[in-house]
């Protein structure tokens, strides 16, 4: 799990709402919030003073001729992280939290955020800003319709807004008199001046073939073929999200936190291939792996990243069909391309591809996974050792745990940022610990940790949750309704291209039969050293179908407000079912390899199936990551493991109690023949 | 089940062609369909000769000066059931099928329909027509791109088009240099002239009170406390869909075929109810029981049908907000108010309470199932001892069977077309037979009935599946997966307010379990003598979320082409479940209640918890519909209902052979002994 696409579906905002509720931070006396109400205002020292900014944005805005503008809180590719030259609205209000849009007028200035970052905000914003306890398009224009004049100028920049977003204001302010501007030089960046952070520079660069599925030259061939078959005949394919350039060539960089994207757009046309980035940061012996030279239809000419609007903007003056993928194309590159040279899906063909991995993709997911295992099982033991020695706290244990995954071939860093959580914690959504605020690890608490992996070879995302001492009969339930959830839905088979939507309440039923739920979604995509939260694979309604060969993650959770929180997250592949009648039938293969805390199970709660399968997915892991500790000579770990994957053994009572009855009776018998 | 609304989701579309192909009809040597490309064309008897009635609309459309005209099959109130009189598609094609939309260009004429109905339309459509396999606006605009001519005008009635399918059409015939006209004078009706059957004209008569749940009083004050509650402030709701206006004035009459509603619009404003019927159609009593003499806010002003568009319009003069269901709102009335003048959401106010059953609605539904069980289990009874006799066919059937239900007390006839299926025949989607094709009742053969009735108190709807003789045990084990698909979903716990499209996949997961599926939905609303298949309550993805009080069918099957067809169909309301945690859960409540077929059960399949629930389920038949029989003297019928209804026992080898091993044992030891 972590941030991204959680809160795309309004459902899931308001079970957040409901099963979150509002964290509760620590309490520091109540003098941590600013409190506006009196005179002077109280602020705290978290507070950033924003008055100098705001006047200097206000002058940009008079220069524009605008009543208002609105900051988002994205970058022009739609990052799920971004980089701090694009925290252009935690920068301008001092709110740091990654959800959360500004608007400024000539006399207010306001955000809006949801129930997870108010607190946040009261701390950190000034009383320049109202702040609107709201979310979503609609209470952001009633509230512009209220405070800027009636033929009034709403300036954006159209680069950080999507389509859909941008479609959101422009039916909203329908008729009401006032206009939506785009400005493509970003007002905030004019103020923010030769302070803001500077766009990265690293080398690009290409990943090694044994790291990759197809050659770029394959990939740029498929995506050809797709157009040529296409009813509409597109021209040409554009690549707005940093991850379809990223595997389309094969090349990675790290100009975001976690990602290992870089700067770019793609332009991949019948004849041609055009590459909008840096140029000065690809080598000469990337330059030529791209056969940047020529100009070929099979030549990738590298443009400036800055040139990218006007670049597509000529192109489409030509007799030219731009195929894009709506959710990923920001307004700045849509209101350039006339509606009848545009094709239009909901996902690039690049995007929709990506999703459904090829049998080496599959395989080097599967084999990051394995080491990633080793990696957190490493991790485990050495809590179980350390943890009652009450020296771990959670951000030391997730340095350890980052560190770990650090040791272990091919890997580039965390997949996003370790949540380490203790006790009550754990019930915090997106809670992760800081050098400063922590907690420790104790062998009377639960303790959760989702965290996961960039190696070169696949991205991995696995949450376990573990007591070292002895849990409560609830939090043992709990737990077990939890791992019956996931695996009820692990094993579930089901039609091809059936939707995740459909299914994802497989991974709930133990929980609701019990009254219990938890309020986030049950899975996403993952990629091969791309995105951790790999769109458009998961269980939500604007996932697409499910096919052999996606990657998913598998993550019921249940949360205690106050007490503690358990998540179950494994990845698994989609493959054939094979099914007693023939037909197209889908399964899941799991291909996280960390067995489930045994302290935590009521093994009486599961079914003999449910047992059957734990079994087999215990001597799995032992299969796979035995050999592996054992080859690199972690023989306490190998020990841990054999351990921990002992097969379960059912509680039967009724056969226990025939058993019992054949011995009295034979002894009876016997006593009583003698 | 039966037609209605299955058809709305593209999903299900899709499945249903996967899984029911196209129907085979009974083999009438190949001459029973035309043949357009010989010289002449073969057309058979069945075939309508269209020839002068297109002429005279081509006339029509001239004087219109339109190149096209679109044919829908709805009628003004997007019901499930039309009326004759406005069965204009069928008249001006032949072919009399419930789905399907023609366009008539001055030279050419086609129709568009779902595969269900190909064999049919070519038996008698002659050769004036196209016919396209195909549906959705998109393949007619497609055409018509193609067969009229840039600037030609394509004329439609807009009371025959919702809101939605004329976006549809407007949206794809946009930038295309031609353009939809809305001609309010049906032009098919014209040329139908004095042919056209008449409309309705029965009395409209108010239900008793002992049969309603609320006075239309207190309806109407509910609907407009929801209108003063509401952000939007509406001042005026208006009601298109008939079951809107026969629910809030607790009225009913017999317009249409199996729906009890007579032709209406309601403008229930914050001052006033304007009732738009056939005044004539009301006796004194009627006129007296909704206050039509007076004027005030709780008096039913009646005014002409006819009126409706002027009216709606005239009153949109003012200073109004008028509230509509867009789903049910045709584009005739929708267009003739200002955008800024509407508050639109899905569904009005009437068919989002009409959905939640009050404490009496619920227990009138319930009692009308009662006495739906004594009819159908008289007909099974009845079916037990004449099918092997080999005197009955699915037509007597059906006409037995709604005859039986005529002979219950409150009857009102049939609540849809009863389908009585035998072998083979009972795997066609919306298979219905004719006294002039049927197929006979055999010991050898599975049968299906999905029939229900219309009764004062309530509206049924159930479907069972028998096999009298020794099916095979694939049958009994597609036979038991169908039920405990039932079995699943009706016992499923869920939060409140969770959608059914969330849980649907409960009742198919056993039938998938052995790659097996059904191509249909999983159930639908149903109301208190109103339609058998109520929107908005149901499983499909545009169905609302479910609620407490809401009833729903449960209705999983499977189908072998060619062979047989299983279905089993329950009605269920959504009660509170208990859950051993506090919260806001959900289960339903079976309120159908008669026994599924003991002789196609494989109880090996069942779980304990599938036993203990069916023989709960059993006792509850028990309980509820055997006083009944008792009391009617029914008691062949009651002698039944036990046998039919006795406890399931579990097959448990393990514990079998744990006995044995005992016995044997133990006599082993008595032998040695002695």
């Amino acid at each position: 799990m972590a941030r991204a696409h959680w809160g795309c579906c309004p459902w899931l905002v308001l079970l957040c709402a409901c099963a979150w509720g509002h964290p509760k931070p620590a309490d520091l006396g109540g003098q941590d919030v600013r409190n506006c109400s009196t005179n002077p205002p109280y602020l705290p020292v978290t507070v950033v003073n924003t008055t100098v900014s705001l006047t200097a944005l206000r002058q940009q805005m008079q220069t524009q001729n605008l009543s208002a503008y609105i900051i988002p809180d994205t970058d022009a590719h739609m990052n799920e992280y971004i980089g701090q030259h694009d925290e252009r609205r935690a920068w301008i209000t001092g709110f740091t939290g990654s959800a959360g849009t500004a608007v400024v007028t000539m006399k207010k200035a306001a955000v809006w955020t949801d129930s997870r970052y108010w607190t946040q905000a009261e701390r950190q914003m000034d009383c320049n800003w109202e702040l609107h306890k709201e979310v979503g398009t609609t209470p952001i224009v009633t509230w512009l319709l209220t405070e800027i004049p009636a033929g009034g100028c709403v300036g954006f920049d159209p680069f950080l807004l999507s389509i859909d977003t941008w479609e959101s204001y422009n039916l909203a302010l329908q008729g009401s008199n006032r206009q939506l501007v785009s400005i493509t030089t970003n007002l905030v960046d004019l103020v923010w001046g030769s302070e803001r952070p500077p766009v990265p520079n690293q080398p690009i660069y290409a990943l090694q073939e044994a790291f990759t599925g197809s050659t770029w030259q394959e990939k740029v061939s498929g995506v050809r073929s797709q157009m040529q078959k296409h009813q509409k005949a597109p021209t040409a394919v554009l690549l707005s999200a940093l991850e379809e350039t990223a595997w389309l060539f094969n090349l990675r960089a790290s100009d975001i936190p976690y990602n290992p994207f870089f700067y770019s757009y793609t332009l991949l046309t019948d004849s041609s291939i055009r590459l909008f980035a840096n140029k000065s940061r690809f080598s000469s012996e990337t330059l030529s792996y791209l056969n940047s030279s020529c100009t070929g239809p099979m030549c990738v000419q590298i443009e400036d990243y800055s040139q990218v609007r006007d670049s597509i903007q000529a192109y489409a003056l030509g007799d030219v069909r731009i195929w894009i993928g709506t959710s990923y194309t920001m307004y700045g590159i849509y209101e350039v391309i006339p509606k009848e040279k545009l094709v239009t899906d909901t996902y690039s063909p690049v995007m929709m591809t990506k999703a459904v991995k090829n049998s080496k993709e599959q395989a080097l997911l599967k084999a990051s996974h394995v080491r990633d295992a080793v990696a957190v099982i490493r991790y485990l033991v050495w809590l179980e050792k350390n943890v009652p020695k009450g020296t771990v706290d959670e951000f030391s244990g997730a340095e350890l745990v980052d560190k770990f995954r650090g040791e272990e071939q091919f890997s580039s860093g965390p997949s996003f940022e370790t949540i380490s959580a203790s006790g009550l914690n754990a019930a915090l959504a997106h809670y992760s610990p800081t050098k400063e605020l922590n907690r420790k690890l104790s062998s009377d608490e639960m303790y959760l940790l989702d965290s996961g992996g960039q190696y070169w070879d696949g991205t991995t995302d696995i949450t376990r949750t573990v007591h070292w001492g002895t849990p409560s009969a609830f939090q043992k339930e709990a737990y077990t309704r939890v791992l019956i959830g996931n695996i009820d839905l692990s094993r579930l088979i089901f039609p091809a291209a059936t939707s995740g939507r459909m299914v994802e309440a497989f991974a709930r039923r133990a929980l609701w039969d019990a009254g219990l739920n938890y309020g986030h979604g049950t899975g996403h995509g993952i990629g091969n050293f791309l995105c951790v939260h790999e769109w458009p694979v998961g269980f939500q309604s604007n996932n697409i179908a499910m096919a052999k060969g996606m990657f998913t993650s598998i993550e019921p959770g249940y949360y205690k407000d106050g007490e503690f929180g358990i998540r179950l997250e494994d990845v698994a592949l989609v493959v054939e079912a094979k099914t007693k009648y023939p037909g197209s039938y889908l399964t899941f293969e799991v291909v996280s390899f960390v067995p489930y805390d045994r302290n935590l199970i009521d093994v009486s709660l599961l079914s003999p199936e449910h047992l059957q399968y734990l079994n087999r997915y215990y001597q799995t892991i032992r299969e796979k990551v035995g050999p592996e500790l054992q080859r690199r000579q972690l023989l306490e770990e190998f020990k841990w493991l054999q351990q921990h994957t002992e097969p379960l053994a059912a509680r039967a009572p009724d056969t226990a109690s025939w058993a019992s009855m054949l011995v009295i009776s034979t002894l009876a018998i016997l006593i009583w023949s003698v």
